[in-house]
């Protein structure tokens, strides 16, 4: 038996978000009992904003509050480098870093054949019209270093060969902070295969 | 920059509730992103909803849907049994347990001189109203083992001292599965204080 059905509702939809389990909704339930009624309804608004008012961007594949990213938009950005991401949460991460000044291509997905997932389920025939272009001189791409992103890493990049496009791919090695010893095998062999002349 | 301001504005929000941080937020934000519009709602209006139709219990502090809550409407339960709780979460956390069939009362926080916080503070009166009747034969104190918590339980048992009331505390110990070994002192010296012939 519980005191408040309410309350048992939230918790139970909250338990239904990534991350957050049962103790987590529990907590932010009561947090939420505790804040203004006006934050609790600016929260919830925000929720529902968000739901009606992105879309995809029509260039990038993204997400936008518009028919076009404000990144897409953005004249002063370098719109010959195009990072290439599984999703958009993926170029949210590079974008978060500073460290790319390009444009962004959102393909929705790795290619997968056990999860029946082919070229032509993804985002990429844009991509392709990008390069046939002038404007694209080098695409990143930027996938996890899975088994499906390296699929996808080299069909795109098979794609875009016919054109005078730079094709890259983000280097797969040791992160910064770690430590040789407990690295596993399979990082210690990409970061020996990508070594760079210093 | 970012591409859509709506996403921006809800991981903003989200990364000031209780444990979640803005990687964590994010990753809700995008789950949100992909829920369909009537589930995002009825998240949205859950969360309303609870602070709009919840209330204090009249008889025990703790969390209701309306005037009365349904563990003190519950004529099934033993109302001779009180666990007293700090606050309505630690009721909520018992009540999981099935572990208890009396009734609640939430004291609404600990005496805390530091903090300012006096017995005055706190939602003692009804307590000592309850006592005065019949109908209760034992208060549980339930706080956390923590000085505030001591002081609350001796300030409590000495206060319910004139009635014809049991006053117990919850044992505090080792709990069950820990290891001896890497218990910390203080539990220690509880757990051989609180020791129970078997």
């Amino acid at each position: 038996m519980k005191s408040s059905t309410y309350l048992e509702a939230l918790i139970r939809k909250f338990s239904k978000l990534p991350g957050i389990g049962p103790k987590s909704a529990s907590r932010i339930a009561f947090h939420i009992l505790g804040m203004t009624r006006d934050d609790v309804e600016s929260l919830a608004r925000a929720m529902i904003e968000l739901k009606r008012n992105t879309f995809t961007c029509r260039f990038c594949g993204g997400i936008s509050d518009g028919e076009v990213c404000t990144i897409c938009q953005d004249q002063t950005r370098d719109r010959g480098l195009v990072c290439v991401v599984e999703d958009a949460k993926d170029a949210l991460t590079i974008e978060g870093t500073g460290g790319h000044r390009g444009l962004y291509h959102v393909t929705g997905g790795l290619i997968s054949p056990l999860d029946g997932v082919g070229p032509d389920d993804l985002n990429i025939g844009t991509l392709v019209e990008k390069c046939r272009g002038d404007s694209v001189r080098e695409v990143i791409l930027a996938f996890n270093p899975s088994v499906e992103g390296e699929a996808t890493a080299l069909y795109l990049a098979r794609l875009i060969s016919p054109f005078s496009v730079a094709v890259t791919r983000i280097a797969h090695g040791l992160p910064v902070g770690a430590d040789l010893e407990f690295a596993d095998t399979a990082t210690i062999i990409k970061s020996l295969e990508g070594r760079v002349k210093i």
